[in-house]
């Protein structure tokens, strides 16, 4: 259960999640606390997206994400806008969500990110961060930022 | 935020949590390490369940579970068999969910508890349970023991 997959953005890890199937639906696992990615409870809150909108773009001076998508599919861009990273400037995306991509995705601080649903129906997307919200250290742009190198589409894709 | 319903049931207790809307979606809180309601973080999943089906019953010698219905709605429907309990032999009945009942609901060890989804749509709990899963605590009966006061209906009801 604890293999990570490395991204191409250092320190953005994938973990794929366990799906328990039982009489009359599954059990999803996210997160415990003796799991090799868990560093501390700040907060665990869901973002709910409508098909066809972003969420984007957002950003954390402290706080890592660790996200996972329990319904729907989403879509997560990332990009790495750290001066000393060693993957500095690039962006990645990554695919969470139901049935064929139920995984934990760690988001450290400092990187960039936005998110929206894949196919015709609302995705949800939970976040156990290791840090509550503070708004004195989150920090937002508009998603059709140019200092970002990415351009979002709107139009609906195909889901998980 | 931190103002909490006691219930019948003495330690079982409700807590209305904020739908923050946004453009595309709402945000939905659930629960922060300053809450009064927190304890410790020991495991965050979801248990996903179809129309018509329960899951019932089960409980749990140490563990403290701390439900939210982030998607759907649920009736979860409680039994009090601690021997030392002013409330003991008393049933309690719940719903939470969306769009009208998105609250948390502490559930002490030792309590029975069950759930079925209403209304005509999966629904999902999502437990922050004070504990990492112990197969070892956990209690288990049938749906049908008749040694819980309550029987389940498999019928579909209104939702929230």
């Amino acid at each position: 259960m604890d293999a990570l997959m490395q991204t191409s953005i250092l320190g953005v890890v994938l973990q794929d999640l366990p799906i328990i199937p039982t009489d009359g639906g599954a059990v999803l696992k996210m997160l415990r606390s003796d799991s090799s990615l868990f560093k501390a409870f700040g907060e665990v809150y869901f973002s709910e997206v409508q098909p066809g909108k972003v969420r984007a773009w957002k950003s954390h001076r402290e706080q890592t994400q660790m996200f996972c998508v329990p319904y729907g599919c989403m879509k997560l861009v990332l990009y790495d806008e750290r001066p000393e990273s060693p993957t500095y400037g690039r962006i990645e995306t990554v695919v969470l969500g139901r049935p064929h991509a139920y995984r934990l995705l760690r988001v450290p601080p400092k990187i960039w990110y936005g998110f929206t649903p894949l196919g015709n129906t609302p995705a949800l997307l939970c976040n156990c961060a290791d840090k509550p919200h503070d708004p004195s250290e989150a920090l937002r742009r508009d998603m059709q930022d140019p200092a970002i190198p990415y351009h979002w589409e709107s139009a609906a894709q195909k889901g998980c």
